[in-house]
């Protein structure tokens, strides 16, 4: 399928503006959503000139981490492109990756005599576990001709990118964890089962004894634990597939993380929504494709807490005219998953989107809500499909066939 | 999809009921659907706080069986797995089945001068053919180490289950019908075109020949057509595709053997739907899923008795606050297929279904009928997915990528 849109693809000077409220999707307390309970005029107005439905960002009753949900809303089949746990922690941590890189997500742990009595190394606190993640990479620069970038994470965590001088082959990163899950058991050695593995296996085996000489005398935080070790998938650049020019606009680095693996550029960025938007208009003559990413709306979800998860809904509602004051060909609205605040996390539910453009039928819904957008003229469809539907609203995609 | 449902299941405490209608869905008589005629205010008020919708058993327009629409039921692709004549007649005449067995349903028939002069033997009283095939079971135990079963149908039917010592290979039970289709013809010799079906056929052609010798002196019944050659169909149970220790609740042998096949405990049982509710609760404890079939609805379906199909779905109604009362964590109603009275037989419409848990957005529906689904969240999808949406409802799939 993406093949077909990527072959119908055409260019034109539409601009494209999707805005992503992350974790968008509610459920009811007390009878309404988070959608439902907020006061929403703006997006109202605009569901009701728009074409609405609700999308299923992975499968049906598959809920989806924020890699495949974004994946999805940016037009890739998040079953065939799978993130690695590595990568997608090293995004967060903002670190910059390349094609040679393999990712790993590192524990600092106890070790004694030999078996892992801590697996946490007793959570200890982010700015002491910062200074050995500082001493790490000081000291640890690189291994042979393989460049290692440690990044601090929060309390025992931290990410470690190894740069290899050369594009390493698909079974590169088939590498176990090195976690042995119990503690009172010895760390596992790092192994691989193929050529590529086994040589970044052997960086893995210095790294792991080198970081142990260096933090011996550390009483909890001595040795460290590594997981899901993963190179950068293989997607084609948002240009390459649809030929668009694209400019991720997020605060968090894991958005912005996800954004460049398919090519967008995403510059690092701080502040409030209102400062995105700012952001957005600034550089709004220089892309056709905008990804304005929205985070507190799934924050305060996943805390199960509904009142806030309203009032972050609301805020950007009272923003969406500066949004819609640059009059973009096409304008979308949407989540990249549900994350029900009756929940307290991610959920399966489809996520209400509004697609709005001169070319839809609109009339359908009286407000913005999954409720309403049930009624809308997308209905529930595959959230991968979102990308067609925003092209060819945008008259980016030639007709197939004659 | 099944295989990423599977990688992502988890167990839980949680309970579930699947309450299958037979042949729920229908169409309307004077301008009122079955479900739309019967007074169901337990099912209205369901209807009014769950997740409705309408699934697809097969394929859009396709009728399903009762065992495509089971498997479906059960979230197995009932085009990936599909079960053979043979494995449906003994399931239906309640053989147990095991992996080393080919079944077979079978038909008396006269043969007069080597030609085939009626292939139902007129349709002998099944009190006649009853006691003929216990003499092929007395005098035919075994055909060398084959172990023979042979199960009584109705009038001229009967089934075979050869119980080989080993198990087959998937070609074994590749073998064409015996029955030539037209009267006047000679019977057709079993053959196969591999080495294991060239051994069954062997084994079955031995049969046919001492089963002719037995009944040579009968007027009508006095040879066998064998057709529907089939083995068990090879399905992860319930329990390693779904991680669900499961019951299966009904009274009539096919639906205990269709859930057998998936694994499921499936005792005998005889009595009402009130009977089978008492069942459920008497074992309530000491399983996760519960699958309690209802019988009639479809059978009054089938012979286009629009009344008393609606009393039947009233009937369930009525005893419906029973199961109500156990507080399962996930609670569906719903059909394997359709069944309108006015088709006198399953048609390929989609079925209406209700789920309740605590994670539905609910108040879409006024009622519980195929017009009040349509207005659900579920919209209509296949049936395969329904197993998902259960398992998302009662918390046991795990997120999808990070």
């Amino acid at each position: 399928m993406q093949k077909l849109i990527t072959r119908l693809a055409q260019k034109n000077p539409s601009k494209i503006i999707l805005a992503v409220l992350d974790g968008l999707g509610g459920l009811p307390l007390n009878g309404r959503t988070e959608l439902e309970t907020a006061a929403t005029p703006h997006m109202d107005r605009l569901a009701r000139i728009s074409a609405c439905g609700l999308h299923t960002p992975v499968a049906a009753g598959i809920t989806p981490g924020s890699g495949p949900g974004h994946l999805s809303l940016f037009g890739y089949d998040p079953l065939e492109h799978q993130i690695g746990r590595g990568i997608l922690e090293a995004l967060g941590l903002g670190l910059e990756i390349m094609n040679t890189d393999i990712a790993v997500r590192c524990n600092y742990a106890t070790m004694r005599d030999g078996v892992i009595t801590d697996r946490r190394a007793g959570r200890i606190p982010t700015d002491r576990s910062s200074k050995l993640t500082e001493l790490l990479q000081e000291n640890i620069p690189n291994i042979a001709d393989v460049k290692m970038t440690f990044a601090p994470g929060m309390e025992h965590r931290l990410a470690v990118l190894m740069r290899f001088p050369h594009i390493l082959d698909k079974d590169a990163a088939n590498i176990p964890d090195t976690d042995p899950q119990l503690e009172g058991r010895p760390p596992l050695k790092p192994s691989g089962s193929s050529q590529s593995a086994e040589s970044v296996a052997a960086v893995a085996e210095i790294l792991i004894a080198r970081a142990h000489e260096l933090l011996k005398h550390e009483e909890k935080a001595n040795f460290i634990l590594m997981r899901g070790f993963s190179g950068k998938p293989d997607i084609p650049t948002f240009e390459q597939a649809f030929g668009l020019h694209a400019l991720a606009i997020a605060t968090y680095p894991m958005y912005r993380g996800l954004a460049k693996l398919v090519g967008m550029h995403a510059p690092e960025l701080k502040g409030t929504v209102e400062d995105e938007i700012a952001f957005l208009r600034a550089n709004y003559d220089a892309y056709d494709f905008f990804f304005l990413h929205v985070k507190k709306v799934d924050s305060f979800g996943e805390d199960g807490n509904f009142a806030e998860k309203v009032k972050r809904i609301e805020e950007f509602d009272q923003l969406l005219p500066q949004i819609v004051a640059l009059n973009p060909d096409v304008l979308v609205i949407t989540g990249d998953h549900s994350t029900p605040a009756v929940v307290r996390g991610h959920s399966w539910h489809p996520v209400p989107v509004l697609l709005r453009s001169p070319y839809v039928l609109g009339g359908l819904c009286s407000s913005f809500s999954e409720r309403e957008c049930l009624r809308g003229e997308f209905s529930i469809f595959p959230t991968v499909q979102l990308m067609s539907f925003i092209l060819a609203n945008a008259l980016r995609l030639k007709k197939f066939g004659a």
